[in-house]
């Protein structure tokens, strides 16, 4: 098998604004495994937060093309040869995306039929409420009417009200809130209350991920929302060492090396009665069209990644009554916009 | 999708021995669910120790037709249906593999290869040495010279014995023993040096299903020796459970409804550092072959059902360097020796 590897820039459609962080724009890596004339994509989106970037992507998928061999199907194999060569998990994601595109399109199928799911299970997807003033909150929530859930980003100044004035222009809305990292154990107890009277469904990160105590001081105070663990849980033994410290996992692709291992976490999840949520980073429609094959199995979906862009390098994802769909071609169901490769 | 049912009988090549019970041949069910004329087939091995029977697998898939629809790659969705007619779970096992079947013969492909595993990882399977005189014992295991591992049933007179007479004649075998809940804790605890000395690999299933007290006490006991859970383990809800009571599972089809909760299972326990043996019951190449398909997955192989028969009702395992080999053929890849359905 042939890798081909690109970097693509999406700019955002406005600011995306969280506690840490301000982007207008985002890059991603994109590659194409070729096979026998049949084409698999995937897609990287490194998170120097997590000490990646795009050039380091790139290099690890032109390095990690040596790994490939000449069977697509052999999956657990490439992807444990690909392993070896470090935890450069987004670049590993894009590589174990494409595989899976490969194996539907040489089966006929998507992979959300390969791996036997429904897609009339998939719940809806969360639109995320930037980081901004009260009244910019107010506006950016007024423009998501037609999503079914919103995250709002918090760790900022305003918080509480800021959640208000989403609540307001948005009554029968999900809402749920993703500190990432910002808040303290006090904060966030002493903010519950308010929350639980605004409905609101779930806290995502609201301490470091380094504060394992504090989380398990959180946990053991049987707050009334559930607290999500996004930075806390990258791979399958980050589920294991959530339990008793939070109510719910975020997996992410790009966190936990692709599909395959993301399919592990979300039955251990399970296993463990934690909530399971599936999110994205800042991707084309080819970063969450595998998150979105897998979504039928998980309980609450924030892939919105390609919908906060003004461009994109791929189509094919449906989006129906608030849901992120895969479409019905084979593989992971997105083509290129253009002739690549 | 059309459903048809019947019972096998198997002949064991010898009388099969442990702590409760002696059979001298096995009844089995068996599935082949039609769609568009290709056949996908399944078995079930209704255990009569956990309240199943052969009319009642029988019975159940015959109800269980009404729910299979038109489209074999909707597993999640039809075994979602068939599961809430109620805890059937040899039967729907039965179903669950003629689907996975079903769907590899569509797609070409061997199950094993749709889920991307690797044959060459598949660890050796045990022989089962069941219950006899120490003289017995000895003789068996000298019958068993092929294999790579030898499963001792014990729970009888003579354990400590009789382990010693298979070193004796199996000096390089892995030996594990499986006691099928006839033992106690101060027996346990006090075998486990002999049984060091004898490097024994593992004891399976000590005490009774029931006893979570006293597996506990058990597990703090931190024995030399691994303490595997069978009987205390069905389905993923034991897999949490054991965490804390043994050092892995035995995870059968049989208990768990077939292939896909196996996977769950596997995943679940994987992230708790649990050791995972992949089991069987007295079943014909049929039943053993959906578990061969995953059983790359697992560390411990103990896939002999099929081995211990003087009959057969399908073809297509293979055995090489003491390992049970699912085939290159697609679907579970064996085929009935009658022209059944």
């Amino acid at each position: 098998m042939d890798l081909h590897v690109r970097p693509f820039t999406l700019t955002l459609s406005e600011p995306f604004v969280i506690s840490r962080s301000a982007d207008e724009e985002a890059e991603v890596v994109q590659v194409a495994i070729v096979h026998r004339g049949v084409v698999g994509y995937g897609e990287a989106a490194p998170d120097p937060h997590y000490g990646e970037s795009v050039p380091g992507a790139i290099e690890f998928c032109e390095q990690a093309a040596a790994d490939l061999g000449d069977d697509p199907f052999a999956i657990e194999a490439i992807l444990g040869r690909v392993a070896a060569r470090g935890d450069k998990m987004a670049a590993r994601c894009a590589i174990d995306s494409a595989l899976y595109d490969l194996v539907g399109k040489l089966c006929g199928q998507p992979v959300w039929r390969i791996l036997g799911l429904d897609r009339e299970t998939i719940p809806p997807t969360s639109y995320t409420i930037s980081i901004d003033t009260v009244e910019g909150t107010a506006d950016r929530a007024r423009r998501a009417a037609g999503y079914h859930a919103l995250k709002i980003k918090v760790g900022g100044p305003d918080d509480l009200e800021r959640v208000r004035v989403v609540r307001g222009e948005a009554p029968d809305a999900l809402i749920r809130v993703d500190a990432n990292e910002a808040w303290t154990v006090e904060f966030t107890r002493d903010i519950c209350p308010e929350l639980v009277a605004l409905n609101v469904e779930l806290i995502e990160q609201p301490l470091p991920a380094a504060a394992t105590e504090a989380y398990e001081e959180l946990h053991a105070m049987q707050l009334p929302i559930p607290i999500v663990l996004d930075e806390s849980c990258h791979t399958l033994p980050d589920v294991a060492a959530a339990w008793g410290r939070g109510d719910g996992v975020n997996i992410k692709l790009t966190k936990s090396g692709g599909i395959r291992e993301a399919l592990r976490m979300i039955h251990a999840a399970r296993a463990l009665g934690l909530r399971i949520m599936l999110g994205c980073m800042n991707e084309s429609s080819l970063g969450i069209a595998p998150a979105a094959q897998i979504s039928p199995l998980v309980d609450i979906v924030d892939l919105d990644g390609h919908l906060l862009n003004a461009n994109d390098a791929f189509q094919g994802l449906g989006f129906e009554r608030g849901c992120v769909l895969p479409s019905d071609e084979p593989g992971l169901g997105v083509e290129p916009l253009d002739a690549w490769p």
